[in-house]
């Protein structure tokens, strides 16, 4: 069954211009396997008048989204104009106007994803986005169909390429953080303002994506806590080692049986953390990117990839259309599954293990004072380690799993001792 | 949109009960997120009395496949007797009675593959086998539809549990072949006869699906040529360890621009590799299973999980199951991309870096006439590593890409050196 699609592009960024190459690279490749034709037949930018890559023909280019957005010669919208105003209503626009859509847009999907898949299902189109979660790495796709019929209970993901960079960074080469900070942004693979990085936000819009399709309830990004990278020091990384761990900035949604209606409550965070140096995420370098799937039956699966990139981003786009134009030929869609909002678990009560690197005045029961005071709020100590002495000793504590109400309640007991001079970092431990 | 489906079961082995089990477990479930209710309805084994899970009805079973594979009550077939003979027969007569196959069988999926999909293809119904490849790992799904769009030019995975578990254990224990295979039969681990596991066997089966996918060209699994790992012995383990490499089974199989009307030629191989330490399929450890793809635009992509078991297995057979129903409801099916049988490139003709193992009997002049041979037969030399000396000299060298024609050629002369007592070992290492 052969079948003509146009597509309509909105914005041409460095994301845009290497999804639009590639589209007209590949399209003769992908009509050989599937007898889809796919057409690049319009682009619209803000200032169409500006030089452009010479693959792209500069009549394709409009500065009316409209052109895109409504325009009855267009099957498929693409866009990667990015952010969420005034992105929001254009897509909202193209499903009114019975267009499927396909974004990469993770900050879009990511707070305002409910509405967008109820408009699509309203209109019976698809609403594509693979791209918004790991770049180039299917995971979206295997979550909602490959492990449609799956019990997923856990989702972590390495889901940021700059900061597992620049804690790659700070790992192997025992730098701080702004100068690894600096050089990554030297080369390129930071932001000038890599503020959303840094701090999880970028991360944060990736849990809610992930977890919404993991769970089918609607997570969206404010209802996930989140802690960046910013305050680790060179120190953390060398006694991570020592205790057998590496550091990384993971995202991780969990389901718990317990909620209402026996959908069950979802925790959801972003949080520096410590992960056993076998483990596969700690396998994960550099700017690429993972995710961890626990599941009840078919256990522990790992997707594993680019999480970043123009040309990696462009694929997964790619992929997504060439779906969406089946479909389309097909006369069918799927449906994003749009789970009720999720019932979210308030993030004192969940449990971790923790690192607690600590500074204090060595002298005779400190430790023992100190030690009764996690005890009392019912944190219990696996593991103690102190170095150095009198006035200069650092004592680790790494504990059993607590939630994190007992935790900060035992610090904040602890911060009131005499002896204890700083509680200088603490760290969740990825289990 | 509501949907019953009934589904027939041939086989009720390890995999079939599990398979069972997760259907009736999970059914409720699968309905609340999709509508579909799927029920259990009939089950053929060859001893329909023999006693059964408690939590499997005894009414289900029957002696007869032609109640599931003609039954016009049934929905959907799954199929896991395992074998080719007479299953073949069996799955033709469902696709030709117009019901969707799901099935885990890869023996036969990798033989008469090209048969079936055109079989399905000409029924208009689904023929799913994600559990036929790795198991629990959505492979498949990503390949044929994730990865549509993409020039997947490399498909290398480690796709056999048995022989993994086997490799980490000799690897981290120092222990020989035939101890490590013994404690694996021990487990649970290994077949009584692992023959097909420890020759390769399952894994160009494997390899051939992989392929088939990847390229868009039939790839049967006598197209690949293997090699097991029963020669290994420990002191290759503890020299690859020195060169900063690990040992793994893999399945490689690769496409090559150059083939006729421009699809290209395939090279498809089982062998023990040298991995570099870091590279990510290093760290796939005992009877975990990954996949590493090499894509033009996304790049490299892994995708790791439980390569074997019944309830992974028993989790990947559901969720065709489940997208073979939602089909069945919206009057669609994905057709398979059954390629043209490819056209193979012969493997004296692929390229690898190889480590050799040589026993030679020092003296001036020997180096020199060894490196000598390879010299002549175009093989370029990278390193060389003597240990001992005199008539117990052994020298390891590792070389830069060569034919494998080339490197037989240089073995060959090798062997009639008079100073070169052996060629122990020769692996190639995947780069």
């Amino acid at each position: 069954m052969e079948q003509h699609v146009r597509v309509g592009l909105l914005g041409c960024g460095t994301v845009g211009e290497a999804f639009a190459e590639l589209l007209v690279e590949r399209s003769p490749a992908i009509e050989s396997v599937t007898g889809i034709s796919l057409e690049l037949a319009r682009i619209a930018v803000r200032d169409p008048g500006r030089p452009r890559s010479s693959k792209l023909d500069p009549e394709l280019f409009t500065g009316n989204t409209d052109d895109v957005v409504k325009a009855e010669d267009i099957d498929i919208v693409v866009e990667l104009i990015g952010g969420t105003k005034p992105v929001g209503e254009l897509v909202m626009a193209a499903l009114k106007a019975g267009k499927p859509v396909v974004t990469a847009n993770k900050e879009l999907v990511g707070s305002a994803g409910p509405e967008l898949f109820a408009a699509a299902e309203q209109a019976g189109v698809d609403f594509f986005f693979e791209a918004a979660a790991v770049a180039a790495v299917p995971i979206l796709r295997p979550l909602r169909e490959s492990l449609l019929a799956e019990d997923v209970t856990r989702v972590a993901g390495i889901v940021n390429g700059t900061t597992n960079y620049i804690l790659t960074r700070m790992m192997a080469d025992g730098l701080g953080f702004g100068e690894v900070l600096a050089k990554a942004q030297e080369l390129g693979l930071a932001e000038p303002d890599a503020t959303a990085d840094i701090e999880g936000a970028d991360a944060a819009s990736k849990a809610a994506i992930l977890a919404s399709l993991a769970f089918n309830q609607s997570v969206v990004a404010h209802n996930v806590t989140r802690e960046g990278i910013t305050g680790l020091e060179p120190e953390d990384f060398e006694l991570a080692a020592q205790f057998g761990y590496v550091i990384k900035l993971l995202a991780v949604a969990e389901r718990f049986p317990d909620g209402p209606d026996g959908i069950g409550s979802v925790g959801a965070q972003v949080f520096p953390a410590l992960v056993e140096r076998d483990h596969p995420l700690a396998t994960v370098r550099d700017s690429f990117n993972a995710v961890f799937v626990t599941t009840s039956a078919a256990g522990e699966l790992m997707f594993y990839g680019h999480g970043a990139g123009p040309r990696p981003s462009a694929s997964s786009i790619l992929g997504d259309v060439v779906s969406a134009a089946d479909h389309l030929r097909r006369g069918t869609h799927r449906r994003v599954p749009v789970g009720p909002p999720a019932v979210m678990r308030p993030t004192q009560e969940l449990v971790h293990s923790y690192y607690i690197r600590t500074e204090v005045n060595e002298a005779p029961g400190v430790l023992s004072e100190v030690t009764g005071v996690f005890g009392r709020h019912g944190v219990s100590i696996r593991k103690v380690d102190q170095q150095g002495s009198e006035s200069q000793a650092r004592v680790v504590f790494i504990t059993f799993p607590a939630t994190e109400h007992a935790l900060h309640s035992a610090l904040e007991e602890l911060r009131g001792l005499g002896h204890v001079r700083d509680v200088g970092r603490v760290l969740r431990i990825y289990k």
